[in-house]
């Protein structure tokens, strides 16, 4: 049997505070892909003990890949398609079940939710076609695996270089002088490019979290400031997989936020080489992985 | 020609606080569709003084609709295409424009950024197909248009319920209190459904904000609660177009959150009949449609 992931992930991290560092074990949002399946009532074809599915085809369509926290996901899928206007009542609905796809690793099927309708055709989904096709600067929902990432040509960041814990406690206050538009409306998320140094060297703001990352890298694209090797992208609020992502392409070895990351974002960053600190804010900041990019005083006592 | 948009938007908003009201003006940030257009080096022909753009096919595509803050649109297309590894180096990118696409509206342009490459064919945007299938879930970037919005079906709601001003003061509260996840890992947005008298319905959480709200409305679309006709949804970040777009779609008259709205989702309430209510925290909040339907006391000068 799959195992039904979790809502949170264990992490051990780096509690970086007041000059001294600890390890602990912290709790994460779990991350990871979600896929929805449309089933039209005939999709499921019981002739013996298992299941036959068709092949994906007039009876049966993939809606959705979404980066979800697992949970409810029933209620996800219902959810999604009910704002998507394909189902307008639960009578339209016969199951909702995590996959038993056979073709389906043993792994995967929780994150896929097959939904079978009672009709025997699915709704006109050209609507939700034009969506598909509109919805790609996202991110990298469904895009979930690293592997996805690593053919895409993300580089392996190689170790080094190596900043200052007090070259870290000062970028939060930096970041927050440089947000123009964001202290006015108290409605954009923010993405800082610093040197190793602490300098504010660009900033970007938008409603899209991801929109803020792509600005930068973009400014450096065309700058021919591309690979950021010896840069700290900072953003304003949480990490996830699609924040990372966008860093890991633009070779950046460290990446700050003010809030937590996911259980994926912790993936790419280790994967990929990448020092990853969350909760960047006052004296203190935690450190996901790469904790070899943090130069820390050593404490009086000699303790680490 | 087309105007420019700006970053932030005005808005006419009602703060209340101790016990008063009073009407400001407020900057919002703009939230906007951006598309963005790939051409190789031959979709355009040059061949009098206007240019002329062969049709979107084997030279032209479109790879993206976001929403956006208007600003920096093209380090954003440049940025998006390196994170997506269609674009490797500046030197394959002829230029970056808005769009002066004689079939778009003039006020679209601004809304369209065209990015020309040197080559004459486009890249291998296979991975890219795949991509725009599996993020339909990020929610509606690209549905821009609140004409979308009401093809899907979308009520407007009619007036009332009304609700007290004490019992939204209430309601941080109660969400902080519900949120068993966030409390642990600080890495989770939170929608949550209160009835008018501000008791807890139902609290979900997710690393996406809009995955929460879809939650919210599949639990009550199974439970054959929906329209949530006299239900409060309260957020516990930034009210986006996605954000109103699902509580439109389920009727419900009242969406509160922590903190701004953007020009959209204020833009949404607007039009679909919803009171929209940001920076609920503390003592106050501000109103940003749909005042009637919040109560107020009357204070004792009778300024009101």
């Amino acid at each position: 049997m799959a195992l039904r992931p979790d809502s949170t992930s264990e992490a051990q991290v780096w509690v970086v505070q007041g000059g001294e560092s600890r390890p602990r074990t912290d709790q994460l949002a779990t991350e990871e892909p979600l896929e929805i399946r449309l089933r039209a009532g005939r999709a499921v074809e019981r002739k013996g003990p298992v299941p036959v599915f068709r092949r994906q085809g007039a009876g049966q369509r993939t809606v959705a890949i979404t980066m979800r926290t697992p949970g409810d996901d029933f209620e996800l899928a219902a959810g999604f398609l009910y704002g998507e206007g394909i189902v307008r009542s639960p009578d339209e609905i016969q199951a909702i079940a995590h996959s038993q796809d056979p073709k389906l690793d043993e792994d995967r099927r929780y994150n896929t939710v097959d939904v079978d309708l009672r009709s025997d055709v699915l709704p006109d989904l050209q609507s939700l076609e034009r969506h598909f096709l509109t919805t790609s600067a996202c991110g990298v929902c469904g895009k979930a695996s690293l592997e996805s990432l690593r053919l895409r040509g993300a580089p392996v960041i190689p170790p080094g270089p190596v900043v200052d814990a007090d070259v870290l406690h000062a970028l939060p206050e930096r970041l927050g002088a440089g947000q123009g538009i964001f202290a006015a409306t108290g409605g954009l998320h923010a993405a800082a490019l610093f040197d190793l140094e602490g300098n504010l060297l660009a900033l970007r703001e938008d409603v899209g979290r991801h929109n803020a990352v792509d600005k930068l890298v973009g400014w450096a694209l065309l700058g021919r400031g591309l690979p950021l090797g010896r840069h700290i992208v900072m953003v304003s609020g949480r990490t996830s997989f699609e924040i990372l992502q966008k860093c890991s392409m633009a070779g950046v070895p460290i990446v700050c936020a003010v809030s937590a990351p996911s259980s994926l974002a912790v993936s790419v960053a280790r994967e990929f080489g990448i020092t990853l600190i969350g909760f960047l804010r006052g004296d203190r900041f935690n450190v996901y992985t790469g904790m070899d990019r943090v130069r820390i005083p050593i404490p009086a006592d000699g303790s680490r």
